[in-house]
């Protein structure tokens, strides 16, 4: 049942988690489970409304999110903290809402979106870990954090990303803008964090399996800036595993920290 | 293939780690698979032997192991590197091989264990976390941890734990000696560490109920002393899942490290 004509709709925005090891990515598809498909459908339960969603970006198959923003209209008169708690009754125990906003009709989860920022783990120990299992890349050699983190750091500004990008979806341009990018460790963990106000397909799995390669065949960092010069793929490294992938968080301005929320 | 009569046996202890998720516990048993059996069947296509393996101790179905250290005679003469790579080259994914020793033939995992050490981690958040599924208890209340940290040290010492025991193991006594317990928080999880020279059947689990619950309903942490000491586990808790459970740590003298091992 679509909300009916006149119908006041208000614009919800959630912020959802989602381990996304048994799905086939965010974006409906005709082959396999999708994120979307499956909150799409514990809001029609819901609401009895047939609701499409927009979220801030896709993420591929297998990649994770921690903060995914997603919007939709819809003429519910629920309250954001029950919309929240009955939607996490319905879905799989692999996706969460973790809040819900009221968002102004403008809000668009993508086009409002001014920063995304994207995580990457990397379990670095000689013998693998049941517990990073989808988790995280597993690299079996010592990776020195400090030189991944030297390389990370280069690739701050605006460049021309085509090197880390995979070839079919370079008609969009291939520049873009990172405000940081940094590597860090804990333990075995290597955590890479990399903002930028837009990434192109594969990107970020491209430049940390690049950053990886050079750092374990000891090159100096500062080499990751001539495969950025070449502007092409083939001088770039191998595409880091979808599973390492988070998307950890999306920044608008106003912030959705200023709208009023379920929590 | 048994070895051969007057094959010379060699001792070898494993440390072990497992996703208890997918695993019907440790032990062999008629129904489901085991971690028991995986490493077993591995072992057998590794040394072409029929290996039987003891471990330091049983863990439930569902519970983890971070720590696990299993012992075995073998008449192999692999080193000990190749034993860990080859066995993780053939064990399902959710079960690693950390380590190898080699040693003494009086060395035995489980009566030579002069300590087990047990983590237990709790998902305190409103909203459930798609990433602590299956690994952490979830409670949507907020835990004050500094309570909780109370209420486990004051069980620090030579009890009867019969209050905390599942009723069919008491035939053992129900006295047992805990060396240190504490409660600590990280963000949203809080991690419980328990150690002790040996447990009863689900007595972390029901320690750590009975605590929670305790915290939750704001009485005083002294009151798990009253529950202590009615010796009778009507006056427990629950019994917090197995999901949160890790078998840490097991404590030997002379320690495991001191041995030759594969890395």
């Amino acid at each position: 049942m679509e909300a009916g004509i006149g119908a006041r709709l208000r614009r919800i925005a959630l912020l959802v988690q989602y381990d996304g090891t048994h799905y086939n990515g965010w974006q409906c598809q005709d082959i396999g489970k999708t994120v979307q498909a499956e909150i799409e459908r514990a809001l029609k339960i819901l609401t009895r409304e047939s609701v499409k969603t927009v979220a801030s970006g896709r993420t591929d198959s297998g990649v994770h999110a921690l903060g995914q923003v997603v919007h939709f209209d819809s003429g519910t008169g629920l309250k954001l903290d029950k919309i929240c708690i009955s939607l996490n009754g319905i879905l799989p125990a692999d996706i969460a809402v973790r809040n819900a906003y009221d968002v102004p009709e403008i809000f668009h989860s993508r086009y409002s979106a001014v920063e995304r920022e994207y995580k990457y783990l990397i379990y670095n120990h000689p013998q693998r870990s049941p517990f990073m299992l989808y988790r995280a890349m597993w690299a079996k050699t010592y990776i020195d954090e400090t030189r991944l983190n030297e390389a990370m750091s280069l690739l701050v500004g605006e460049r021309d990303f085509a090197s880390f990008c995979k070839k079919v979806s370079a008609n969009e341009g291939t520049i873009r803008r990172l405000t940081s990018a940094s590597a860090g460790r804990s333990g075995d963990t290597i955590e890479i964090l990399i903002r930028g106000n837009a990434f192109l397909h594969n990107m970020i799995r491209i430049i940390v399996g690049t950053a990886v390669d050079l750092v374990q065949n000891e090159r100096p960092p500062e080499d990751i800036l001539e495969i950025l010069e070449k502007r092409d793929r083939i001088f770039g490294g191998k595409t880091a595993p979808p599973y390492g992938l988070y998307l950890n968080r999306v920044i608008y301005d106003p912030p959705l920290e200023s709208m009023k929320s379920a929590f």
